[in-house]
Order: structure tokens, then C-alpha cells, then sequence
């Protein structure tokens, strides 16, 4: 096939946040696939690409379903691969966007899967991770040290949750939203409750941040909250 | 202080994975300090930000010891704070570099807790991780769905590594080298060998990649090799 397909990661959000070598790849590209969940969503990726692409770039906003099964593919997945098959095998210089890192919890990985046994030149990019940029932005050290940082999805499930917390010093919890009183009864029983910040839209206009949350009786959180915490270093796994 | 200290997150290496936010950063400060462990050793992140710096910036290469003890603070912490105490008092733009990420695992972290007692302005501007270069240089996702992500210190320990392998989906294990053959080993009793790979020096011209660790009879890693490694699907934690 005589394009190549780049997989860019552009960071988490603010547009300044993606490095020099996705810039220089977006540049020049014929074609950027802006991957959706829903069809009215709005894409940030498209939005933090766009300064960057030549005007003559060819935009697309495909749809894939949020549910990837690997045995029941739907067609949603099969015309975005085909989409991508047929651009390359015109020739066509293709980037795929991800918000945040590419290998971590993205769409591109399923499409990234999908087009493995098709012999496709691929280039993955790596971005800034949503987590970095909160630990930055929140003046929060991540990990230091011997310490073992886990990120674990608060979706995991109660008795994987709570294994996790016991042998990390340091968590990164995301998609924390509706079950946010259980992680934090979790989060207190482990001793990773004094610590812990709660960070949500991190560096966009309505970026939003609780301290001890262990003390609010009413947390709501915006859809996909991120929590960090770490352990008293009394508490610290030995 | 009239100043304003910068801690920047570099990349894992290859100069091109710096963000836009850094490097407009590095465009206007007045001082860059590049940490260093040893007197001898060449300063990546210096190379990496070199050809952003306008040509007055001054470049101070301040030596760290790589031990950090907050009760025994040495003389050589004690001067790198108070050189840039002073810098920041005279309203000087300072940056101070790290490879990587600044909150994961860097000398900066204990810079900033030097100074944070002393009321100074800082911005903290987030790296890509060197693992997430090796996830997408290896084409290697590192977590999808529920997946728990570890990142893991090699040099934690035995029991502690144990306890952490049991319950991650998959983990990213640093700064592997002289403890090579314990860590495979544990790798294999917690499913994780088969699909490991190990790589060092991801990106620079002597980059090194292994698969099939688990059935190398001599590892030698080259100093501080990282291992990417995840359980196959039907021994993931539930």
C-alpha cells in the first residue's frame, strides 16, 4: 500500500499541547479521519489539528460506536476501515486524531487492530497524557522514587478497584463520575483519601477542581472527572 | 518574586516529541537550568531545547546528586535552590528542564518542594512519557477499556513487584538493568512474559528492542531499559 497512516496523539485538550513532530506531520497530510462517539459531538481533536492542516486537507468525521466487540463488528467499524483502507491504497498520506495518547484507552488502537493484517505502513505518535497534564497543571508529583503509580479506570469494578489501591502509592483514577461515592469510600479505607484532588475539564475554560474530596457530602462530578492521589508516605507499599 | 520558574517537560528523547507550549516557553526566558547527576554526563534536555533559546539566554548546568535525602540536604541542592531563588528575585524567566514527564519520577519534583515554601511562581508544562514513546514506536497499546495500567519501578522490590504484577492488566516496569532475570522471572509466573517486549534507548540512534524475553537465555539490558508487558485476555484481573 503506498500511503501511510499516522496515528497522532494531540495531547489532552489545550492546543498548545502537541509536540512539534505531530505539527509537522499534520502539515502535510492529504486526508485527517476525526474519530466521533456520537454524531453531534464535537470533535476537540478536529479542533487542535485544524491551525495546522494545509488549507486543501480533506476532513473527516467518522462515527464509531463507544462499544468495540471484537466478534460482533459493526458496520460502523468496517466502512471506517474500509475509509482508511481505500484512502492508502490511493496513495493517500492519512492521519488518524486521538485526544490525549494513542496507546493508552483510545479508538485508534481498535482501528489500529483492524488494519494490522492488511500489511498498512502505520506511525503512532505519542501525546501528552490527560494525567500528566493534571499533575502539572495541579502542581501534583505523580510518582517519585520506588513508587508504583497505577491509572485505573474507576469503571473497573468494586473488588479490582480496591486490589489496585492496595499495592499503588500513587492512582490516577479516570472516567470517575457516577460511582464517585464508592471511590471515595475506596479511596478513604486505603489510605489515598488525604491526598486527593479531583480534577475535571483540566485547562479548558471550565476546568473545575476539588480538594478534600474526602470531606464533601455532595460530590457531582462533570462527565469523566479524573482523581489523583498517592499514600501518606507512612502508608506507602513496602 | 518577580520571576516566574518554568518546569519543563522535554520528551523522552527525540526532539521533535517537545510540545508547542514548551517551546514558546523556551523562546522568551532569560535562564534555562539543566539538571545533571553527574559532571560529566551530556545534558539531552539541553540539546533538546537548544535550538529553541534565543541567543542571550543564559545556560547554567546545575549538578544534583541522584540521591535525595529531604533530611540530609546536601550542598548541592541547597545552591540550585538558591541560585534559583536568586534568578527569580532579579525578575528573571527561568526553565528548568526534565526529560520526560516533570511529575513522574524526575529530579524536578524535589525542586519544586524546595520551593514551594517560598512563594514562587511556577508553571509546570507536562513531557510525553517514555513509556508512551515506547507504546507507540512498539505499536504496543498499553490499557484499553477497564484495563489497569502499572507503572512499575523495577528497583521496588521483590514482594512489592509481586503484588503489583498480580493485580495489573498490563505494566510498564523502568530503569530494568542488573535485576533482568528476576524481573522475567516474575513476569512469567504472572502471565505477563509472553507478550512482553523490552526497549531501550526508544527513538535514539542505538535503540535495542527484544520480544520474547521470556525465552532469552542472556539478557543484558543496556542501562535503563523499560519493559512493556500485559496479561494475555483470559488471565486479565476481574
Amino acid at each position: 500500500m503506498k500511503g501511510t497512516l499516522y496515528g497522532i496523539g494531540v495531547g489532552p485538550g489545550d492546543p498548545e499541547l502537541i509536540t512539534l513532530k505531530a505539527v509537522n506531520i499534520l502539515k502535510k497530510i492529504d486526508v485527517v479521519i476525526a474519530p466521533r462517539t456520537q454524531k453531534n459531538e464535537k470533535s476537540t481533536a478536529l479542533n487542535i489539528a485544524m491551525p495546522h492542516l494545509r488549507q486543501n486537507t480533506e476532513i473527516l468525521e467518522l462515527v464509531f460506536p463507544m462499544v468495540y466487540d471484537e466478534n460482533q463488528l459493526n458496520e460502523a467499524w468496517l466502512d471506517g476501515k474500509n475509509t482508511i483502507l481505500n484512502l492508502l491504497e490511493q496513495g493517500k498520506q492519512v492521519a488518524f486524531l486521538t485526544l490525549g495518547d494513542p496507546m493508552l484507552y483510545s479508538t485508534y488502537i481498535y482501528i489500529f487492530r483492524l488494519l494490522a493484517p492488511h500489511r498498512v505502513d502505520i506511525q503512532t505518535i505519542p501525546g501528552i497524557t490527560s494525567f500528566c497534564a493534571a499533575g502539572s497543571r495541579l502542581g501534583y508529583p505523580l510518582a517519585e522514587g520506588n513508587d508504583i503509580v497505577s491509572i485505573i479506570p474507576a469503571t473497573c469494578g468494586q473488588d479490582k478497584l480496591a486490589r489496585a489501591l492496595d499495592y499503588s502509592d500513587s492512582v490516577v483514577l479516570m472516567k470517575v463520575y457516577r460511582n464517585i461515592n464508592e471511590v471515595v469510600d475506596q479511596l478513604k479505607s486505603h489510605h489515598l483519601s488525604e491526598q486527593a484532588v479531583m480534577i475535571s475539564k483540566c485547562g479548558h475554560p471550565d476546568e473545575t477542581i476539588h480538594y478534600q474530596i474526602d470531606r464533601s457530602a455532595d460530590l457531582k462530578p462533570v462527565y469523566l472527572s479524573t482523581i489523583l492521589a498517592k499514600k501518606s508516605l507512612s502508608k506507602q507499599v513496602e
